[in-house]
C-alpha cells in the first residue's frame, strides 16, 4: 500500500507538472531546480515579498530552506510562511544547519510555529536540535546515524502537527499513521552539496500533489542516488547522474529497488 | 547571408572574447558564466552600484535577467541600465516569469524604457505577457508556442525598438529587418533549468562584438543543445555536454546543423 | 620535504575533516562547497553576522572572496574576519577582479590589513593589483602570467605578513621561507568559471589543518585539474571529472604527477 502511494505520487507529479515555490540556499538552488525539473515538476525561486501573495495563490506548495538565512531573508521566508497559510498550502520546512547558531534555531522553531501545514526534512543532528535536545552540530552535516533521532522527530510531530522526515544511512518517515524506514541510497551521498536540499525541494513536489509524509520524496531520491551512484566515479558524476535518474526512473525500477518497511 | 552573419559573430567572440556584466539570478548565475566562458567570451557577475561605472566603461555589453529580483536589487538594474546608456552598451532583457507577478511586469517594462540599445529574449508566455496581451504566465515556464508570440514581438520591437528573441521548440528571431524562424534544439532542453537564461547570456555575448540581434545566439545555442542533448541520458548530462560543446563547436557543423528561414 | 609536508596536509584533511566557513561569490558557492566535500572537508556557507561568532568558534578557518561583492556583503565581510582573528583562525582571501573597480580594491586591501592570519590567492592581474603596480585587470580573468606577479607577490607578503598563492599556468607559492613553483594544471582549467575560487576554498581546508601556505591546495589542485582535464572534452565535464578526481586522489598519483621546483 505504501508502495501504491509512492508510484501514484510519482505520476500525480508528472501528469500535472505542480509549482513549487522554493525559497531556498544560494549554494543549491541550481541543484534543487533541477531536480525538480527533472522529475516532472516545475520549480520557481522566487523570494520577494511583493510577489509573494501571487506566486503562493497559484503555486502548489512552499519549499523554505535556511541554508544561508540572514536578517534579509528571514523576513521573506516568514512572510511566505503566511501566504501559504493564507492559501491552504503545505510548507515543506528544511532547517539547515539548525544547532550550529542560535540564528538557525529560532528561526527553524519559529517558521514551524508559524506553517499550519508542514513537513520537516533534516538529517539527525538538525532534528534533535530542533527538537531541542542535546546535540552538538557539526556545520551541516550529520554526526548522528538517523536512528537516534526518531524520539526528537516524535517530538516534532506532536509539537508542531509536522510531518517528518530524517535523511541519512537510513531514512526515516515519521507520521501520525506510521513510521517507515527507507534503506535506499549511497555513503557517496554525502559528497554532494545539497543533497538534503534536494530531498526537501522534492517534498515539495509531491507534497503539491497531495502526498504530505515525505515518503514519495525520500523514496524516490534514495533509489535514483543509489542508481546514480552505481554509475558514478565520484561525486561530480553522481551529481550528474542523479539528474539523469530522476528523469529516467520509472515504476519498475523504483519498486524493483525499493526497501522500505515500517518500523 | 545569414549564415555568414553567425559564422562571423563567432569568429568574433573567439578572437576578442568580449567582456560581457550579467546581473541575473542566483539559479544561473554559474551556468551562464560557464557558457560565456565556453564559448569564448569573458562573464563580468557583478551587481554592486558602487563599481558599475567602472564595470560599464570597458565591458562590451550588459545582460540583465529578473529571475530571482526584488527591491534591493531592482534599483541595481535599473542603475546598471544607466550606465550602459551611458557607455552607448547594448542591454539584453530577459524578462524571466514576466507575467506571473506585478512586480516582474512592472520591472520588465521598466527596464525595457529605459535601455536604449535593447536586445528582450525570452519565452512565449514571457513575450506575450511583455507585451500586455493575456496570457497566464504558469512560473517561470512557458505555456505558449513560440509562434502565437509573433504579434507580441513585433509590437514590443515597435514599442521599445528592441530586438526580440521568442525561444522555444522554434526561435523567432523579430527584428526591422526580418523575421527569421530557427528548428534547431531539443525537446530535453527545458528539462534543464536557465537553457533560456543562457540564451540570454550568449546573446550578451554576440551582441560586444556587433551581432546586435540576438540571432547568432540562437543558432549556436540551438545546434549545440541539439548535438549536446543526443549526446545525453537525461538533463545532467545535457548540462555538461552543452558546456562541452559550446567549447568545441566550429563553423563546419554549426551549419551543417542549422535550420533556418526567414518567416 | 614540501612533497611530504602536501601528503601529510591531505591525510590531516581527510582525518579530521575541516569545518571550512566560506563567504563567497554567488557564482561558486556550488563548486566550491562540493569540492570541499570532494576533498574530504566540511563546508560552511555562512555570511550573517548573527551567527558569524558562533561560526567562527568551531570552524577551522574562514575563505572570504569578493566576487559579487556589494555595501551590504562588504561589512559582512570584515565582521567575519574580525570574528576569525579572536579566535586566530586562518583567512584566505580571494581577490577576485581586484582592480578592475576601485570597490574591489579598496575592499580587498581592507580585508587583507585586517586580517591577523593571512593567505592571499589570486592571479597575476589580480596580486599585481592588489599590490598597487600597474596592472590593468581584464574584468576578473587574468591578463598577466603568473610569473609576472612575483614581486608584487613579495611586497604583499611583506606589507601584510600573507603567505600568498599566484595562479596561472605556472602556480607560485610565495613565503618567507620560500618560493615554489608548481606546473601542474591544463590550459581548458580557465574555460570553467571558480577555478581560482576553488583553489582558495581548498586552501582554507588546508590552513584548517596547518598547512598555511596554500602549497597543498595548489598542489593538488593543480594535479587534479590536470587529471580531469585529459579525461574531459571541453569545460563542462572538466568541472564534473574535476570534483571526482578531489574526490579519488591518492599519494601516489599525486606524487607521481606533481612538478615541484623552488625558484
Amino acid at each position: 500500500m505504501l508502495q501504491q502511494t509512492i508510484i501514484t505520487a510519482l505520476q500525480q507529479v508528472r501528469k500535472h507538472k505542480p509549482l513549487v515555490v522554493n525559497i531556498t540556499n544560494y549554494v543549491v538552488m541550481n541543484n534543487t531546480a533541477n531536480a525538480l525539473l527533472a522529475i516532472g515538476a516545475s520549480p520557481i525561486m522566487a523570494h520577494s515579498s511583493q510577489e509573494m501573495p501571487e506566486m503562493m495563490s497559484f503555486s502548489g506548495s512552499l519549499v523554505i530552506n535556511i541554508g544561508t538565512l540572514d536578517s534579509v531573508w528571514i523576513p521573506r521566508m516568514l512572510f511566505a510562511v503566511e501566504q501559504a497559510n493564507l492559501n491552504n498550502k503545505v510548507v515543506v520546512l528544511d532547517p539547515v544547519g539548525v544547532g550550529a547558531s542560535q540564528l538557525r534555531t529560532d528561526t527553524a522553531r519559529e517558521i514551524a510555529q508559524l506553517a499550519q501545514r508542514l513537513i520537516i526534512r533534516g538529517n539527525a543532528s538538525e532534528i534533535i536540535a530542533l527538537a531541542g535536545e542535546q546535540a552538538q552540530s557539526k556545520g551541516v552535516d550529520s554526526l548522528d546515524s538517523s536512528d537516534t533521532a526518531l524520539g526528537a522527530a516524535r517530538y516534532l510531530l506532536e509539537t508542531y502537527q509536522a510531518n517528518v522526515v530524517i535523511s541519512g544511512a537510513t531514512d526515516y518517515v515519521v507520521t501520525n499513521e506510521h513510521t517507515v524506514a527507507l534503506k535506499n541510497g549511497h555513503e557517496m551521498m554525502p559528497f554532494v552539496t545539497g543533497m538534503g536540499c534536494t530531498l526537501s525541494a522534492l517534498t515539495g513536489a509531491f507534497a503539491a500533489v497531495g502526498e504530505e509524509t515525505g515518503l514519495a520524496a525520500a523514496a524516490v531520491l534514495g533509489v535514483v542516488g543509489e542508481i546514480a551512484a552505481e554509475q558514478s566515479t565520484g561525486p561530480g558524476s553522481l551529481q550528474v547522474n542523479l539528474l539523469d535518474q530522476l528523469y529516467q526512473i520509472d515504476q519498475e525500477n523504483l519498486l524493483q529497488r525499493l526497501k522500505l518497511q515500517q518500523v
